[in-house]
């Protein structure tokens, strides 16, 4: 059933006529010209993702993946690996800061358990895809076999499906698994070829020593892999986890599938990364939602070319950034759709 | 019926109580604690204006001032005056970018004519409270008298009575006046002690020979009013608007009624320091929504010490921006009230 023969699918192209259309459209509508600022190349973006040169973002998914990380026994987080099945069941009774925003963004959520270390109870909104009982501690061997890869990259690309199967605008993922900050880093100074020291940062919030103790514990890391860091791939596998992985299979299919994906935080960044690595074209089908305050998102947003559109300071993960920015491709969209142009509101264009 | 005693009333004190309260209830939230960023310091900041510690943000104003602008004869907009009149009727209409934007947010929206050239036919939605066909040219004489800068205070003076009426829990104002940034612009360099050069810029679409005009014409009118600028007030008159004054008299009267403002770019954070400049309490009842490519602007929030939620290049006025920012005291808001506790969730709380 898991196979990697789905990844070598090409990514749809983007369409130049709609967003054509779209911009055309833009300078006529009552307003100076570039005035909306962002919110007029969102449009113009969404367009030419859509393929319409009215943009749509009422339906949304937002699929968090869960896992949790061998690493975690290194000490290299703040909280108890407990906290990975504890966030999975407050996700879904609806009490976590995604919960909230999704339901304020009238989106759908759905939890995607690929490897809490215990098994969670069968609950609304969660699905049981467990993988394994979290992966393997990468600081002594790698995180996980080639068919656990492929599982958790086969989970996104399923998310995805399940998206589009329902009319999905837009594709949010979201992350939740105690210590995959250190993951995420690890895998970024690998795509980078990056110091610890540099990208590594207090995650849900560690002080100076346990940063300096997580980018030890990463270094040591690459050290033991460096043979096998070459390929994207390779680097989920020896020094990644199943939802970052899920995250990357994500967003290549949202992009072969003609879905746009607005990225979150730093994580989810991290896997957008690889993605793109793995395969270029997908890029274009990346929406940037936030700049996190881990200090590595800067870094790794500059490799992608990307200019996110909040800063405020967020740092929670789960795609709460992403399910914040939400508002804001609709109001883009509202306007684009809904106001009027010179003609129709008979108002004297510039002098 | 218009004087000015109204302006001496004391400012709402902030709630220390609701803010300590607000505080303590963050600390119990399930995220690590200030992973919400800018989110938890709204939903903090509310609290201790709305005097609780679940601060609400469904019922929210926009009060759009309109007015005509005498130096608009000096050639110094991209735009015909005829625009001014025009852009009411787009905005009663619904076709104007605030109209949407307003309706996106579930806000109740109006529009207060103070002195467009010509007048409205009567629309719903649009107050006729014209004071004067627009001001008199700054660049020759005073903008407006005495009587006159009293009729535009009290216009916002009562646009906010009107929403606390109304339960608002949040007061936008939005301007339009064909020629205003060239008003603010004045205020702001003597407000500030800039210089036109610094603090002009292109407006709706200037050329850089437009802006050079735009400085010089400002120039000579602080030299023309120099003697009548030591007061915020008589800034006002001299080199202001209808709409900026309204604004100004509306900062004041949300500050004294205890209504927070969400101030919009740069005419309103211009207006907003006036009223600050005439009264420092006011500065706790304001909200900033976003930083306008409009040069001046960034001037004019370092001195309000304000940092905007939003960056997203916008320079539109109408209250667009403060509009666009809306979503994110809501969610803010939400996060605050809806998110489950530690201990509600059954979470574990960091090592």
């Amino acid at each position: 059933m898991n196979d990697f023969f789905w990844l070598q699918q090409s990514v749809k192209p983007l369409s130049e006529a709609a967003r054509d259309a779209a911009l055309a459209r833009q300078a006529q509508l009552t307003k100076p010209p570039g005035s909306l600022g962002k919110l007029e190349a969102i449009a113009v973006q969404l367009a030419s993702l859509q393929g319409t040169d009215r943009p749509q973002m009422e339906r949304v998914r937002i699929s968090i993946f869960a896992a949790d990380h061998g690493v975690a026994a290194e000490g290299v987080s703040a909280f108890p690996q407990a906290v990975t099945v504890e966030m999975v069941k407050n996700f879904a009774r609806g009490g976590a800061a995604i919960s909230v925003l999704a339901k304020q963004a009238n989106a759908t959520l759905e939890v995607v358990n690929l490897g809490t270390v215990l098994p969670v109870e069968p609950m609304a909104k969660v699905r049981d895809e467990r993988i394994a009982a979290g992966t393997a501690n990468f600081a002594q061997g790698p995180a996980m076999t080639v068919e656990q890869l492929a599982q958790a990259l086969q989970a996104g690309h399923a998310a995805v499906l399940r998206a589009k199967q329902d009319g999905a605008h837009l594709f949010i993922g979201g992350e939740m698994g105690i210590a995959n900050t250190t993951s995420a880093s690890a895998i970024a100074c690998a795509l980078l070829q990056e110091s610890p020291q540099l990208l590594a940062g207090p995650g849900t919030g560690l002080d100076n020593k346990g940063v300096a103790h997580k980018a030890a514990v990463i270094q040591r890391a690459l050290e033991l892999h460096r043979a096998n860091l070459a390929q994207p791939l390779d680097v989920l596998r020896h020094v990644g986890g199943f939802e970052i992985a899920a995250l990357a299979g994500a967003y290549l299919a949202a992009a072969q599938n003609g879905i746009p994906a607005l990225v979150d935080g730093f994580i989810s960044s991290v896997a957008a990364l690889t993605a793109v690595r793995f395969n270029p074209n997908v890029r274009g089908w990346l929406l940037f939602a936030h700049t996190s305050t881990e200090p590595g998102h800067q870094r790794v947003l500059a490799a992608l070319d990307a200019q996110p559109l909040l800063q405020l300071g967020m740092r929670l993960g789960e795609g709460s950034g992403a399910a914040t920015a939400v508002p804001l491709l609709q109001l883009a969209c509202a306007l684009h759709n809904n106001m009027a142009t010179f003609a129709e509101a008979q108002v004297s264009g510039k002098l």
